[in-house]
């Protein structure tokens, strides 16, 4: 099923300019430049079922994870995708030293920039954070979550999930559902899916929903039945716990027999319907094992996969604007 | 004293793939296959001693370390292993980030294994987990720890050490003493000190023997100076404190009176007697600084030494499985 | 501004053995010897500055990063100094691990030695912990701070900053300004700064001042205008608080007034002075924003900059030493 990897010299010829300096979100890139850096995204899928992994693209280029949130995932998605490349590749971690000792966002930034990396890709609690950082430093700043607002890399890596699932993302129907409120993951979604031609609607308890959402070209469901009811794509989001407090806190039991994916309310989508969850999941909670472990149904862990990917060819792409600055 | 390092082809040549697609037991391995692996690792240990550490037989190559428990010996020594040998290395330490927000373990494997890596060294506090894994991915799982179960590099990083101090295995008489009962290390000696044809006791307290020992073709005694009578080798056990509770902590004052191994105790053994310790050491409570910085009688830095090389040879053939699979 | 990059052959050329195995204060080097790593540190000024930032100085060698207390900026320069030379970089946060498990200092040194690393960088709490792992293990040690002792390597950067802003460092006055009591940087750069010709103040409370600086050939003030009064250079120290206890913590506002760095109290300097800071700072405690911010007077960017330079240097130098061994 997988074609042959891609010489070296194929990715390179492949690899274009980054249309912005940085990539802090979805709004940052057109429809076309998307649909590019999906093919660029093929090449390294098919390179990363290969046994050597390994290019060469950023060799003498420095990536810098800064993550100020902590998320095994992500950070290891960046890493591998930089380390692949033959970037030199730096974690930080910065919750538990300098910042402790009083040093602001922008100071650390500022300190890091002045370490000459190319690459910053930067994870924080405050929407905005990169956009801030990336006014600051020389190098390229790419936004792996920013608070509530966006979560670009994994709008692209979603939309390449897609297209390897269904060809073409033009037309399909999509049904964000969950915690749409407190949820990056949905908002860069809605931008690169509603760019390519996606249908959206958001599925989830009023309290979950922004009340602007019908502002966003969407249509909005409270009733998770009716809200998948023929969509090609049920897009659960992860309910965060960990951002609600006091009476908002959801019952998980609730939660789950209202708006959690099982089977039953899965047969109210269209034939052939697939899966997606950004995790880490919340088993029980919004959506049932028996669904996210059944490959035929779920693209949980192609998402994954198509993640790595869809980073090498955010990471070779600004490098390259680099190479031509 | 050390033989020239052998040139990358040498090393080449004597790779060979590993009999299992994973390491998870000392019972993965038969005696000779044992002993390949030692000659390969010997190898390593010449290379290692050298200046240029590098070689590339695991270039493209990907290494995760994924330490549920925390361990800056063993996985400095894996990680230093899979960067001597070029392969990219990516630590991952889950306690804190998706474990956190409810990921299961079986989650994170299957979602790093997603991710496409080579090889993935798990240590879990659950007995079994890495065998677990094992089923759930495609890439090759290395056990460095699992609970109270196995962990079978430092079994053959011991063998690889006692072969550089005695020759031969073969008719050794070792006693591994202290708390077997919490001790995956004396577990996978056990397996592979006895397959390799050494004659092995277990020392210590009635509370730390299994009672099941009497059925493993050991000699058991709960008398230190008895137990290590004429022995070669003295193997002490860290006593795993966190893992007892309540009234069944010993004090370590009582502990190292009757079982700690000072002086007086160790002139029981055959002289020329060796110690090791797995570490990390408790000073004063199994063992006395006095022995453990003899360096005529501790092998303890050795034992290091060998553990780097141990895993290079490790690694090395799983990936020659890979490269011929 | 910046002259070209030179090529790897003209580096290999300027990079002359360092005087000593290891490298753990500001003593180990002799004036000339300084002079020439800051020639040496030059050229990594300008690689950094090109795109492709990679050489193979180090490459086969091993770093170790050993920091026991946090620190995101530190260690990431010396992280990326050695990464940029070739290294294999392994780091190590010991606090939470075998530490933990109540291993010593000189137990883990010893440990990670039998790892046959090349380079060992080190942080920690205690005055005279690297100079005491230096005698315990077979590769170099390169002091990355120690207690209230010293940090040579900030001495080094700081020497390079001022020399890329001065020209020469001979000559030039420097108010070393704060916290003097708590600084290993203040105490490290008080030798090399003198070494250099430098004349040197020492600026604070007389509760941050030691008794024996009388002693140390500097001028010290109590008052900061007439401490800085037409000095070149403004160096402010970090007030380290979380060293300090009970009645001696002063209030930070009215440090603030007496000794934070403001623009009326930097006017009494001589025109044209430079402001530096070894970072992180406590804004708006011991330096005003509008000061710390300024790119016509502040140096502190610049530091961190140098800061990666001057440990390729150092590390160049000590692995040259090393292969002529």
């Amino acid at each position: 099923m997988t074609p042959p990897a891609p010489g070296l010299d194929d990715v390179r010829a492949r690899t274009f300019p980054f249309p912005k300096r940085h990539f802090t979100s979805a709004t940052d890139l057109e429809r076309l430049e998307v649909l590019s850096l999906l093919d660029l995204a093929d090449s390294f899928v098919a390179l990363n079922r290969q046994k050597a992994k390994k290019l060469d693209l950023l060799k003498g280029r420095t990536l810098m994870n800064l993550f100020f949130e902590n998320s095994t995932r992500t950070q290891s998605s960046f890493e591998l995708a930089g380390k692949r490349l033959g970037a030199d590749v730096v974690n930080m971690s910065p919750r538990s030293s300098s910042m402790a000792k009083g040093e602001t966002l922008i100071d650390t930034a500022v300190t890091l920039n002045a370490m000459q990396p190319d690459l910053l890709v930067v994870r924080h609690a405050s929407s905005g954070a990169a956009s801030l950082l990336a006014q600051k430093v020389d190098c390229s700043v790419i936004n792996a979550g920013d608070g509530k607002h966006e979560h670009p890399t994994q709008a692209l890596l979603d939309a390449l999930s897609l297209r390897h699932a269904f060809g073409d993302i033009s037309g399909l129907s999509v049904a964000i559902c969950g915690d749409v409120a407190h949820s990056r993951v949905a908002r860069s979604n809605l931008i690169m899916l509603q760019m390519l031609g996606a249908h959206v609607r958001l599925v989830g308890p009023p309290t979950l929903i922004p009340g602007a959402a019908k502002n966003w070209g969407v249509e909005v469901f409270h009733d998770m039945r009716e809200g998948i009811t023929g969509v090609d794509v049920v897009m659960m989001l992860r309910l965060q716990l960990e951002r609600m407090t006091g009476a908002l806190v959801p019952s998980t039991r609730e939660y789950f027999r209202f708006y959690g994916l099982d089977r039953e309310k899965l047969a109210c989508a269209k034939p052939g319907v697939k899966v997606m969850h950004p995790g880490p999941m919340n088993r029980g909670v919004e959506i049932d094992s028996d669904i996210a472990d059944d490959l035929t149904v779920s693209l949980i862990q192609n998402q994954v996969e198509m993640g790595v990917a869809a980073r090498m060819a955010v990471l070779a792409s600004l490098a390259a604007r680099l190479d031509n600055a």
